[in-house]
């Protein structure tokens, strides 16, 4: 079979590892990248090997006529995007958030849905080779009976007027912050380990008061198979890590045989009940790129997808539970309340925004 | 001065470490025992240094005439024990937990009130020496802004059939457990370190099907001074510790300046914001007895407000506060809302009680 040619579309801070990523695949080649801003594409596409450079979408789109289009924008351009690549039958990769709301979500779903044409949410977290070792770990029943899963974030990077300007600048401005930008990673990976969320609990504040949105917060999760877990969030401290981005915090898995435990290292650690803790060996990925290698990890199975017809993970119609999580999340804290996913439909709820106090 | 008379009442599993504890205190005497069990408190006595023993309260006060009472006993106890010492006008501690219920506590800290006799709860958890050096390195604005405490209990003594009947077997009965029993402990440590509680979020489940009440669950706190907190417990799991019981778990508490951590061995950690995590030297209290020596600190800080005039923590009227915390959470479990304080009553709070199913 040809190798899939990948055309790459946009040219902000994290799509430098996507790019990456498709250098490091045997099976695709990024044959463009489409941009407005061509130099920084042109820059992009010299330090991957990426022959070609557009500043138009449509024009790509003629000129390249790829298997595949890895979309790498903001939310405001998703629709407008993925209505061009689906109208052509081709199938898409799109990043997070995915779409401007949860309205838009759907729509985005359906438009894909209706032309028959794959569409996948870039959601790399749980492709993070500690979490898929931890979900080889349950699936083999190494942790026995499933009691619960917790994370620590703690990047660090969101104390003083310079909060996140280096590199994601718009993150000051984001009216939804912690949840929709972050949490949402675990609300997805915990979803991958643990099962379906039967409710959820949330307490969000703004610690940082040059930015628009939350930036710390708790989400307490019951999963339908009864186990709970709980989400920390706090953007302004940090863990221990050699590189605070790469886990970016700590976990704790737990069952009836012991505790498995991430550290900011990538590092895993496994505590059989009432005996010493000890390393758990196996591959935690590349030191030297985005969450070991995870963006690479989601690209492949997307390619195996297309190649040898093995399972999506993360259509965009399966990720529509990941928004309806965050959309109880956002109302959860808004009104003070355990909200159970299954009465709760995000399109006919209404409830007040969060609004902390400018400043 | 003369030295403090001190009548210990109990001989239970946990009465030994308050025994320990008086030993150790050069201001005081404990010069007896009371227990219905008189070979158990005699057992206790010899190990202990103390020269007499008594089957029956009324008639060891009559004999001993105790300067203080030190009250180790269950609480449906307590009532009838704190109405005698302090008719005589006795000061007492009082285990906890403080009577059976909120009513319970408010009418004893009444009748003592009424005596005007002191009555101090023997809240030790606030005392262990990490926590201490925590409320030092807090007060000395070494954290800088506080932003939010954390603590994990993992004393992992809560799996299987046998769950607990080694050492406390009463627990398999208790309706309420995990808040009643252990977490109320962090609910007073958390105010001694954070300030006042402003409302709670509660969730709670039983693991273990053997026992009557909850054995995990989480507490979302929000303290007055806009400051966060977390505990998440479960009693089934462990953590890393040469001896699971001295902190029964792991704590972080987190400001603008770093991260303070608690380790299972009673070690702090210091994390100055975004440089390496070093260990903060400082005496962890003795490793032979429970939680660093935090029953001998309570009862010093007791004797020294009788020898030299300095405040008394936890007397009743102060605990009821812990107590107005612990029903708010079982209040939130039961409800699934967050709970502020300031609009709770404990004494006309109606609400229905957790049940889980018999097996």
């Amino acid at each position: 079979m040809a190798r899939l040619r990948v055309l790459g579309v946009g040219a902000g801070y994290f799509s430098q590892f996507q790019y990456l990523g498709w250098r490091n695949i045997a099976d695709a080649d990024c044959v463009a990248i489409v941009d407005r801003d061509q130099p920084k594409a042109r820059a992009l596409a010299d330090r991957y090997g990426i022959p070609a450079v557009y500043g138009d979408l449509d024009a790509a789109l003629d000129a390249v006529k790829p298997d595949l289009v890895d979309l790498i924008t903001p939310p405001e351009t998703h629709h407008a995007c993925v209505a061009r690549t689906t109208a052509r039958g081709i199938p898409t990769i799109c990043q997070k958030p995915f779409g401007t709301s949860y309205a838009d979500a759907v729509a985005l779903t359906e438009l894909a849905e209706r032309a028959r044409v794959p569409l996948v949410i870039h959601e790399n977290i749980r492709w993070q080779p500690w979490y898929r070792e931890a979900g080889r770990m349950i699936d083999a029943g190494k942790l026995g009976t499933l009691h619960s899963i917790a994370f620590r974030l703690r990047p660090g990077d969101g104390q003083g007027q310079d909060a996140y300007l280096e590199r994601q600048p718009y993150f000051q401005q984001m009216p939804r912050f912690l949840v929709k930008e972050t949490a949402i990673h675990w609300i997805d990976t915990f979803r991958f380990l643990m099962g379906e969320v039967a409710a959820v609990y949330a307490r969000l504040r703004r610690i940082n008061p040059v930015i628009a949105g939350e930036d710390a917060g708790y989400i307490v999760f019951e999963f339908e198979n009864g186990t709970t877990g709980l989400f920390d969030g706090n953007r302004l401290n940090d863990h221990v890590a050699s590189n605070p981005r790469r886990t970016m915090g700590e976990a704790w898995i737990e069952g009836s045989t012991g505790v498995l435990r991430l550290d900011g290292d990538g590092g895993l650690w496994w505590k059989p009940h009432q005996q010493p803790e000890v390393r758990h060996e196996y591959d935690r990925g590349p030191d030297d790129t985005f969450g070991g290698g995870a963006c690479e990890w989601l690209q492949r199975h997307v390619v195996a997808h297309f190649v040898s017809g093995t399972p999506l993970e993360n259509t965009g119609r399966a990720y529509l539970a990941n928004l309806r999580v965050q959309e109880a999340v956002y109302r959860s804290a808004a009104v003070g309340r355990r909200i159970e996913l299954a009465s709760f439909d995000p399109l006919t709820s209404t409830f007040p925004s969060l609004q902390f106090p400018k400043v």
